[in-house]
């Protein structure tokens, strides 16, 4: 059984993404080491955070670490929160322009008076290594070569390491977002999955829920789906982390929560991730794996072996 | 009830296709004018045929027929088979380079030694009438302004003249093309309806069409949906065009069926569209839409009122 899974008695085998995302890592380490000796150099991944928004530093210095563990070149520009549009525009701009620099990320949330759309739709498809620019969603509708989302990409990733082949299953998306929601429904519809797309729009989420053999969560509300939701032995991907007051911890104190209530869930689930520690730890795994991909296709250079089939 | 909606005692009402295209063409004609003014001339669109297929010649024949009709402006390049792609790719540069072109077509197939991926790829986003490009196909996952592919319009379109408001319904989508399937698909989520893409590998087909609020057949494969796959009341929108023979019409005969058990499923559905005569013929009304909002978008102007709401 994959280090991935963590097989727990009487309830469902846990889908542990800290694992996973170890397992990822050592993939993207292994495919820099193999191109860097073509390329001249190291993969080289930039990434650009504006203001001072407490999580988003966490997550850049997770992301910066990561990234030079991976033996990766790493580049950081830091910008206070009254950073222009423009000047943003420009560094993305310089970035794209730079044949040293393979992938670009821009950390969201950005400052309201900057037009975020704006800013992902300059970075060039080639560097777009978080998969969110309108060309690399255009790839992935047309099943053309281009980087995927990464948080999508983690989620058929577990599905496949915990099932195998997935041709054929019924997935089921709730949460229709550009982010997740879509690009997800695509990424499982690629691997010959029936894909269904639901939202707060669908009548009887429930029943529908219930005919899922993969169920993906990702809207973003706190233990939304119940345990009867759940088709028994079903695979259960939540998206969603979503801080909730926890009085039974003290006073003020808060605790992070799926979009699935997860005590439920995993008395009929075959296999589920936990939140924290399930889907979210892959995306960053799969933005170096990107990064390792952009680097080779700019190249003109087939993906390294180690990421060529995840 | 609209002009596009036939009432059949004791069957499915029949969403006339013939009928619906003259109201989308009289919209189309309403936004030429309405922008001929403000533009200082008529919108254009240019299309290019490569070949002989007598097929693909009657199609143009009737596109060039309907855009001059409509009081727009239609160029007409018709090249020889032999055309290399390097050939063709420059005319596509030309007409991208051409102010006064609005909209460009290439009719498919092309031959054999053309890269059809390549040529469709030259195109102008803010020209791609057809909604082909991968540009196109992103910023409709995005759900971000531009040019939507016309078939899948027109499936759009007559649900939503049948039934009125989609939202909540589920929609079933047999085949999963980058023409029509997946387009299909998001523009029907776009109207808030739950969307499953089912295709060849999908199980239980017959059990899963038959929990279509609004079934979409877009596979290729004679007659292949029964009646008994129907949901009472449902609507079939029937997008498959298949040429089979019609020995009880004379020897060597042949005749046009859809991808739908027409006869069995008028007696579940509540609405149909029959083939031929259904959806295709609207495939040409969404094209002169989509060159007038080409025109409108290309200019920085709003699309007229005629073509903004279809």
């Amino acid at each position: 059984m994959s280090d991935a899974i963590k097989s727990v008695d009487g309830a469902a085998s846990l889908l542990d993404g800290k694992a996973a995302a170890a397992l990822i890592d050592s993939r993207a380490q292994a495919g820099v080491e193999a191109l860097s000796g073509p390329l001249g150099r190291a993969p080289c991944l930039a990434v650009v955070l504006v203001g001072e928004d407490p999580a988003s530093h966490v997550y850049v210095r997770n992301k910066v670490k990561r990234t030079e563990a991976s033996g990766m070149r790493s580049i950081e520009i830091k910008k206070p929160a009254d950073l222009s549009e423009d000047a943003l525009v420009a560094i993305v701009e310089d970035l794209n322009a730079d044949p040293g620099v393979d992938g670009i990320l821009v950390q969201m949330p950005l400052p309201d008076h900057i037009d975020s759309r704006r800013v992902i739709e300059t970075i060039d498809p080639d560097k777009d290594v978080d998969g969110l620019t309108a060309a690399s969603a255009g790839r992935l509708v047309q099943g053309a070569p281009g980087l995927r989302p990464c948080t999508p990409s983690g989620c058929v990733w577990l599905a496949r390491e915990a099932l195998g082949d997935l041709s054929g299953l019924h997935v089921v998306v709730i949460g229709r977002s550009i982010l997740v929601g879509k690009p997800a429904g695509l990424l499982f519809l690629e691997q010959n999955c029936t894909v269904t797309l639901a939202h707060s729009r669908t009548k009887d989420l429930p029943g529908l829920c219930a005919s899922a053999d993969i169920l993906v969560a990702a809207v973003g509300r706190p233990e939304m789906v119940k345990g009867e939701w759940i088709k028994p032995g079903a695979t259960v991907l939540d998206v969603g982390i979503n801080r909730i007051d926890a009085p039974e911890r003290g006073e003020g104190k808060t605790r992070l929560v799926g979009d699935v209530n997860f005590e439920q869930a995993a008395q009929k689930a075959a296999f589920i991730t936990p939140v924290p520690g399930g889907v979210g730890p892959m995306t960053i795994g799969f933005l170096l794996v990107n990064t390792v991909r952009a680097a080779a296709a700019r190249a003109g250079l087939d993906y390294p072996a180690a990421v060529a089939d995840l």
